[in-house]
């Protein structure tokens, strides 16, 4: 099994180098050099180690430059894979990566809507079918990235919300899944997985500090500075879901008062388009159909079409999400929002010209530079996609916290494998 | 001139060993060891650096503990000082505070609303004079942080905004200020400085994850995170007085819709104190009045007298104001706020109550952890001495950018001082 570290000692250094590789593609030692800061000497140690640990292969000469033709390293991407797993409501989305973040195999079911008992082995068994299909050997998996739904305990593996059932409240999703699977795993927030994942899969500068809104049933948000997860005291950061539009607004389950996911959000919409005369029959919408995604993919297709019933709903909706946008911009100051997950796969293009627009008008700092509103390469999987990176960041760039017990702390993004 | 640095080798490790010295007060070289993860070895290496630079004494023996005596070191205070500078739109505070962070003297004056040809010079004669009124021997000064409203340039050192005057948006107010005092001058956010303030004046633990509301005539924020501003792409981040309270909102001058400010702020209260009939003649409110924060204090004090007018648009100003802490608890996910600022000093106790009641029952993620609302340790002044702090911070702390070209970036506060 692959959960012991895949180097003992300089970490750092050596994931440092790893995440170059990576982001060139394909690189010289004289370049890496340059890009790390590190003397030629160590990137020649380093380079070696992971050669040997099969991470990292040859792969022919680059361009002449004039002197000696320099050998080219990259990353080798079928040494190693990790499993995404996002857990929605009712839905499950798997996905496998290679190290180099690229999806080898896929899947999707739904039916998780029962007590994490029963639920969690079925989720199991899905990975396992999924790594036997793809053929994955499981001694290359670094491990599972687990995502769902805020708030969470992050370092204790469990949910702190009843959802989909009591039962999930504080169970220890985390423990049971690593015994289940006999694999190590991490819990995390969906959103912050998505925003991680952008930015692993270019995306967006890898230098930058950028924020991703997350929409599927629910909108969530994640910031990443510097290729690391805002984390905040308990890694329950950046709810922009439930940020409030209007102090006089109806109260939220979550407690707060006039939530963004109840004016912008997928059921808002549904239910909004229900309580609209003709619209319901028009697109064919279903009152009793327990699926609001597909529901509201029905609207967003219309609204793309030229329904204008629709088209006015996803406009509200996306000045809603205008001005949460803005309010990330105005506390995060960052330089891109990348809008990920199912629910911007279909109406993507008017979310985004509308957001900008607002943007533009109203953001405090816009004397200081722009923010670009950019859509996501991980489009619906986005969340998945991110578990797995996270578990790659994890083990590979960000290195393990130190064992000599040294007082810095280790990065954020660095703990959490069970 | 004392702009040159303090050591030349291993910044980050005598930075981490000085800031303990000086959290703890007084501490033995065996505890310094056991609180920073470093050997004894490099532990008494350092000391004796720092002991030699002036820095630290010995200061007695520890409490007996069944073995030898230890011998306690602590902070030299008057090693070193500092300057703070807080820029207003029309009123100026000069701070100077020891190496310890306690302020050794003050002064503020009105009448900065001019061009900053003009300005600059008359502050530059305040910073000399107190210097001179306090004894402080200019080669002790480490800097000036000169603080002020946002959105910054702030490695540039210019603010991006036409206030009090239309020359000072790109005015180079910091190098100017460099040539006038010929000392090192840094440019941040107030509301930010004061955020470090906080943390360096005991109010908040060093480890957590907090956020600051700073309120002086405008409301501004800042985020700490382990000790360092959080700082976003451009340092213009935590601009809380304009995240929006109603999307259908009165526009503001910044661009957006309904923002905090124009509910909240000082201003707001005086201009609805102003048109709420009596109530003005009772305060002894003067409508032709320029000095918003008297006539702010008036409606506070009357508000903390009982007054039932006053008193009401103080609570509706907490209560937005708790709408908004709850928005940033959200976003950052902070265990504590601060609030800080000239306009917490009369009605503080009202603010923090009410603030601490929209938290406990609005929060996201309050099963995860509270956040607790408490006041500032640094008042009224709590910019100022933070601009001083982040000199403190920026030159003792975090130590300089490594001379190496070592490629992780520098900390986040340390870049600045030109």
């Amino acid at each position: 099994m692959a959960s012991s570290p895949i180097w003992a000692s300089r970490p750092k250094t050596r994931g440092l180098v790893l995440d170059v590789i990576r982001a060139a593609r394909s690189i010289s030692r004289v370049e890496l050099a340059a890009a790390t800061g590190l003397t030629g000497a160590t990137i020649s140690e380093v380079v070696r180690e992971l050669m040997g640990d099969g991470l990292v292969v040859e792969a022919g000469r680059g361009a002449p430059t004039g002197g000696k033709p320099r050998t080219m390293v990259q990353l080798n991407p079928l040494a190693r894979y990790s499993v995404g797993v996002q857990l929605e409501r009712n839905t499950c989305v798997v996905v496998v990566v290679d190290l180099a973040g690229r999806q080898v195999a896929r899947t999707s079911f739904q039916g998780v809507a029962m007590p994490p008992e029963r639920a969690l082995p079925l989720v199991a068994a899905q990975v396992d079918t999924l790594l036997a299909t793809a053929g994955v050997e499981r001694d290359r998996v670094l491990g599972v990235g687990l995502v769902s739904y805020g708030p969470q305990d992050r370092r204790a593996g469990v949910l702190l919300t009843p959802q989909p059932t009591d039962e999930w409240l504080n169970y220890p999703v985390t423990r049971r899944l690593t015994e289940t699977l006999g694999l190590p795993v991490l819990l995390d927030n969906d959103a912050a997985a998505a925003a991680v994942g952008e930015y692993w899969m270019g995306a967006v500068d890898p230098r930058s500090t950028y924020g991703c809104i997350y929409m599927a049933t629910g909108i969530g948000g994640g910031v990443v500075v510097a290729g690391a997860v805002y984390r905040g005291s308990s890694s329950n950061a950046v709810e922009i879901g439930h940020i409030s539009m209007d102090v006089n607004g109806d109260e939220c389950p979550c407690g707060n008062v006039g939530c963004l996911e109840n004016y912008a959000g997928p059921s808002a919409l549904v239910r909004q388009a229900l309580a609209t005369p003709g619209l319901a029959q028009r697109l064919g919408l279903d009152p009793t159909a327990a699926d609001v995604l597909t529901e509201f993919a029905r609207i967003a297709a219309a609204a793309n079409a030229g329904d204008t019933g629709a088209r006015g709903l996803v406009e509200r909706s996306a000045r809603y999400l205008g001005h949460a946008a803005v309010t990330m911009a105005c506390l995060f100051d960052v330089d891109a929002i990348v809008l990920a997950g199912p629910s911007f796969a279909v109406a993507g293009s008017i979310y985004q010209t509308m957001i900008q627009q607002e943007m533009d008008r109203r953001m405090f700092a816009r004397r200081a530079h722009p923010v670009r509103i950019v859509p996501s390469v991980n489009g619906s999987d986005a969340a998945a996609i991110g578990g797995a990176v996270l578990v790659l960041q994890s083990e590979l760039t960000l290195g393990r916290p130190r064992p000599d017990g040294e007082a810095r702390p280790a990065p954020a993004g660095a703990a959490g494998l069970h």
